[in-house]
């Protein structure tokens, strides 16, 4: 089945905005087997609405638009997509209750006549309620041109679509395609892109189902594996030997095989299992570790206090690193980022620490010590490990990379602390 | 004159990656003062492609193709235009000696006979040196259908786009206006969006030239005033009558008139022109404030260390916050935020501080103190000032709306000291 993406709005069209629904909507369809073609972009205009959804339907089986489901006159989607199947629009009861009960629950505002607009829908529309606004979405189904196809309506905001794809709409494509779609996804870290796609190169050249897709994070390796099969247990069937092998290729660098879970969430997972509090200890960072740890729900059980030491004399101060080391090797230097790794855990009185110090650049590198260059330490317990790293980002890049490493060198020194518990 | 953009690439339409080229290139677009009505995405697809160009040509003036011109088979984008403006492909001497000369530059690379297939140019078309790959920029102009039609070709990585544009497309486009076209970016920030927009509601009314385009960012309000115009005298003669009406507005609470100068930046400028240091001592926010901070390059001037206070006790242990306080009026209080503020500023030795503690959610939240509740404090001098917000996003949302907020009252508070200073 094909599917087409159409985004209407303005904003994106003026680049005020990333199109990242058109990013989600993507890989979500890809998640579920669809093929797609085409995407496009289009302002909240009648007549250029027109023609591409025209031009869309015309080539694709189904047409997924995103926005233009506001209350204002400028938004024309539902409007334009009611003509394209020849249908009226009539007042949903049902909508027009969520659309009361929704301003009810926000006090703050109050309802126009604008607002009642959302509760029109095209005859014959599936409405799929809308928990995080008032639009709701929208599918529709007909003969165009002789051919059965439908047009699926959803609000803009991101806070919207995606929790209305996931509930509603990933069903609903789902329950068409002949058969179900399941998908693993295999997260690696401390391992790069390209080494990744060696090493699984010639799973990729024979995958038929299920499929392989590499996917680069920032530091981390995404593989999306797709079985197509009629139910979960024949899915599972096919993908657990590619699993098996997986495992065999990446051992422990792999650290989910969940969408949902991220790698700091993995982190905070293994620290709580083992009654663990960790600290921070961060220069280059400057809290962005801390902030990633702290990011998870629940982080306060293993994370109490943190440092930011960015001066050589808050590193003495706070964290007890000693001023011959950062008169003899300075502040970026393995000794450096072993003092701090104990300094903090000492200090906080707690069972594991990660320091980080660098020269995240513009400025600052020297031709022994570049832009890029990052020490990161880890204790966990009275095990001390320290890394150099060197990365080639402008700083918010390396920053944010020597984050994701500080991450996975933590997880590595818990898995090593964990297993020489059970030995 | 009307723009189109087209993105070549099944990386995007698998939703591998987020489309930031099409962003980039629609805002330089617009700042341009060119209208774009249409934006693509397809595969590199012989078929598909051609089909895509021949109806942007169609409808469009220029259009800009990115990606798809690289060195395998796969890659097609320069075949199929050529083909459009009936041109043939032919060997560039001057291209091919740049791609001999970026190999060699690199070393570690071999080419390879596909590599050569990167100097073929269609016939009388403009080639647009690469600096940071082997695809040279291409622009080719002609007549189709009896009008005249220019396609610019442009490689797909954002690290060889964004140069190319800057350096060769910006100026190439901007000669083929008119006029030159001229812009502000306004910034304000501690005014939320819908205000910002009835505040100025007649002027975008009536706006003609210049013209005043609205960008909502997280806890800030962009407004981008362009002119078109015959030279920077006569644009700027055009829009300092409104930036006057615009300062008379809003006031301080514009913090710049520059694209490429963020919040943070004007912060740190700020501490640096009164010669003082801030540290910050954060609980819900974990070090995201720091971070932000510590991003403008040259902030270890302003700025030593900070503390991550998560946990109560780490709140007492650091900044000295009294039990009683935490006790009485709990950790997410004014008491709390002020406690922490001060405290802060004492330990560091600074001569200003923030602190941020509330509750960032899913859960914590109570009827009292819900979800969203956040207290800032910020101390300059012995000046301490304390607000209370509520946000109502999800954790992450809240979190950095909590930064930006924080960022706010800082200035705000040096301002007014530095206003003192001066009566």
């Amino acid at each position: 089945m094909i599917v087409e993406l159409i985004s209407v709005g303005t904003e994106i069209l003026l680049g005020n905005i990333v199109n990242t629904n058109a990013a989600y909507l993507a890989e979500q369809c890809a998640s579920l087997g669809l093929s797609c073609y085409h995407q496009s972009v289009v302002g909240d205009n009648e007549a250029r609405l027109t023609e591409t959804l025209a031009l869309a339907l015309s080539r694709s089986d189904i047409v997924i638009l995103s926005g233009g489901l506001g209350p204002t006159g400028d938004d024309l989607t539902k409007e334009v997509t009611a003509k394209a199947f020849k249908r009226k629009l009539k007042e949903d009861l049902h909508t027009k209750e969520r659309i009361q009960e929704y301003f009810d629950q926000i006090h703050s505002k109050k309802i126009t006549e604008n607002n009642w607009k959302q509760a029109l829908v095209p005859e014959g529309a599936i409405v799929v309620d809308n928990y995080n606004g008032t639009a709701p979405g929208l599918i529709l189904t007909g003969e165009i041109d002789g051919e059965e196809k439908t047009a699926i309506l959803l609000p803009g905001p991101p806070g919207e679509i995606r929790p209305m794809f996931e509930r509603d709409i990933y069903p609903y494509l789902s329950g068409r395609q002949p058969e179900g779609i399941y998908s693993y996804m295999v997260k690696i870290c401390g391992i790069g892109e390209s080494q990744v796609e060696t090493t699984i190169s010639d799973l990729i050249q024979k995958q038929e189902n299920p499929t392989i897709a590499p996917y680069a994070k920032i530091g981390e390796v995404h593989l999306r594996l797709t079985a197509r099969a009629e139910d979960e247990v024949a899915a599972d069937a096919l993908m657990q030997p590619v699993l098996t092998e997986l495992y065999a290729r990446f051992g422990e660098h792999i650290f989910t095989t969940k969408e949902e879970i991220t790698l700091e969430e993995t982190v905070v997972d293994l620290l709580w299992q083992e009654g663990m509090t960790v600290t921070t200890a961060e220069s280059c960072t400057g809290g962005l570790l801390a902030g990633r740890i702290i990011n998870v729900p629940g982080a306060s059980d293993i994370y109490r206090e943190g440092y930011i030491t960015y001066a050589d004399e808050a590193k003495e101060k706070l964290l007890g690193v000693r001023p011959e080391t950062l008169s003899n090797v300075g502040a970026v230097s393995e000794d450096t980022a072993a003092e701090m790794a104990r300094g903090a855990m000492e200090k906080a009185g707690a069972d594991a620490s990660v320091s980080v110090t660098g020269i995240a650049g513009p400025d600052g590198g020297t031709k022994e010590k570049p832009v890029g260059l990052v020490y990161i330490g880890c204790c966990v317990k009275h095990n001390l490990r320290v890394e150099e790293f060197h990365f080639t980002g402008n700083r918010e890049k390396n920053r944010d990379y020597a984050v994701v490493r500080a991450l996975t060198l933590l997880r590595e020194e818990l898995l090593k602390y964990k297993s020489g518990e059970e030995t």
